[in-house]
């Protein structure tokens, strides 16, 4: 579990609090997990939270009780904290909880509770008079998460270090005649013994022709003379995710991965470059896209220049491209946003490229979280 | 990704196309990864799959393209496969593709698509003439799923013996002094070398008072003489899962943690052995519980006894208490079917016992699909 003090856990719940006065509701339902463990620092997986004016109540079941209590009186317990166990089911707990309260206008997230639940609450609601009202009330808490708080930035700092360090090591392990499976094998266990608690995603080893595929599962595939490795991984940190990836080459490349590589890299640097508050996520993306645009390959850079970092490791905010169906709302970058930036070219039966690094924006620019030599390492 | 070949694809997608006639639904959008998984093969973390009469239309994005056409033309091709590249948004993408097909009811999953999404589709479909009918059509998937095909049945027995091969290393693995997070990197080590893709869930290793938590992570206690240590893990092969739980003793224990051992062991047996065809999923729940209660340790006992497993790690059959507000629906356990029987009992400040194995439901009985001793191992 994070361990976000009581102080700033109540100054986030301030935060959702203004959200919920200016829309008028008396109560807002929180059933994204990484929602919930932003507002109370609890990292298991089944809970539900109603935060109130002035209570945060707590639904989770008897899985989890013991843990939670063990929340309550610590520094880090949430205030207002109030424990509901379950009793059958969540949804049947959350509507009791939510008619025996007498709450009349109730926020909830529409993009993340489903139909078949917000129907089934609907229902349980409509026999009170006057009738409960559900009111939308959506990303209020993913955009306050996407500006980390002290707290936040201290844990992605360590991540990021414990990530280079992780990375130092990982760029010596390549041999020729080792299987894509193997290698992942050995990241992991490296990401795990400097401390992280997990990996932050299934790590990525992907080989020769497999490295055009961006998100490739290691196969049983020998890293050969001629290839580009695609090394991407990431660490979860007392619950924070950082990410990093880095292409490295067996042998003698042919010249025109030294030129992929060498684009991707400006594309790279140029987006960091580019980053800094008050400038639009999709300028940054841009900033990566024309390097590569320039190079001939714009066609092979099809994914985003990155992704916001945060208790999700793919959270806001989004550095994509814009275009017509692209939603552009939150467009501009603040200080204390944290994200990759991870442009990439890839090409059907050659081969590809990636690097990403993560940055925090700072007053004037970026800090860097991870860092690790960029040029094309061959082994 | 998984194998299954065509013509199991082609029964599974009859399945559904049966439920799609009965509800008069012209396409059924499936959103639920597991679900596409099932119904494609397709195991990467974006796409939407609209299934019509007689095509499956797969809508994924510019990552995953170059994978997914790498499924053309082989024998573990979906039939009736037709791709369709994301622009700008998965939503808009699915919104047009719906409008330009012509559907006129669309079936739906309303315990998978979120109110946002629903609303959106809603609002996309209404300028139509007649406008297009939005129609929740729910747990078709997910109860085929329950039962196992012979494909995904061979793909379980090989991971349960890979599973207990694991166990029967783990079991030689604890060491007074160790740490729990020490033991779990073991643990998961062991769990990829023998051939899984990755952990099923993140390893539990509980000892001393943590084993009192059924949900704990692993920390930096360690374990120390007189310890209950519960050792929770599973691995993912092929993209179905299996998961097992032991609980050993670290040097000398109090008779109280054998009492426990003893109770949560027979209730094992016990449900086990009440595992056939015919029988009501409670009855399962009850078999277990009854033993523990009658050892006066009902109260200690507070989760279900099993869940199903397949693609998800937690899916359909859940083997839980009867109550006023648990979901009763599809009772009845048939041949196929593939779950944990897991019971436990937990004492907050001494400690707990769990001891978990995967059946398969078989014409009279089960086939145990994990092997490895049951009886109280100490260190």
């Amino acid at each position: 579990m994070p361990h976000a003090p009581t102080d700033l856990l109540d100054s986030r719940h301030t935060t959702v609090r203004r959200a919920m006065q200016e829309a008028a509701v008396d109560a807002m339902v929180v059933v994204s997990l990484p929602n919930i463990t932003w507002l109370t620092n609890f990292a298991g997986s089944s809970a539900i939270v109603v935060l109130t004016h002035d209570r945060l109540l707590f639904i989770t079941d008897s899985r989890y009780v013991t843990a939670v209590a063990g929340m309550q009186g610590t520094e880090h317990e949430p205030p207002g904290f109030e424990l509901v166990t379950v009793d059958g089911s969540y949804d049947a707990t959350l509507a009791q909880l939510l008619k025996t309260r007498g709450f009349q206008r109730i926020g909830f997230e529409a993009t993340h509770v489903t139909v078949s639940r917000f129907r089934g609450l609907e229902a349980a609601l409509a026999d009170r008079q006057p009738p409960a009202e559900l009111v939308p009330l959506d990303g209020v808490i993913e955009a306050a998460r996407s500006v980390k708080d002290s707290h936040e930035i201290e844990v992605l700092r360590k991540a990021g270090r414990l990530l280079s360090d992780v990375t130092m090591h990982v760029l010596r392990l390549p041999r020729d005649g080792m299987t894509e499976r193997e290698l992942a094998l050995l990241i992991d266990t490296a990401i795990h013994r400097v401390g992280f608690e997990k990996t932050a995603f299934d790590t990525i080893v992907a080989s020769g022709p497999n490295s055009a595929l961006p998100h490739a599962h290691p196969t049983e595939r020998r890293l050969s003379e001629g290839d580009l490795v695609v090394l991407d991984f990431g660490g979860v940190y007392d619950s924070y995710c950082v990410d990093l990836t880095r292409t490295v080459g067996i042998g003698q490349l042919p010249p025109r991965a030294h030129e992929v590589h060498a684009a991707v890299r400006s594309a790279h640097d140029r987006a960091i470059a580019a980053t800094r508050p008050g400038v639009s996520r999709f300028e940054i993306d841009a900033a990566a896209r024309d390097v590569l645009a320039a190079a001939g390959m714009g066609a092979a850079f099809g994914h985003g220049t990155g992704h916001g970092l945060g208790i999700e490791v793919h959270e806001e905010p989004r550095i994509t491209r814009r275009g017509p169906n692209v939603d552009a709302s939150r467009e501009t970058i603040t200080a204390g946003m944290v994200f990759t930036i991870e442009p990439g070219a890839y090409f059907p039966g050659f081969g590809g490229v990636r690097i990403e690094d993560d940055v925090l924006v700072t007053a004037d620019g970026v800090e860097l979280l991870t860092q690790a030599p960029t040029d094309l390492i061959t082994i």
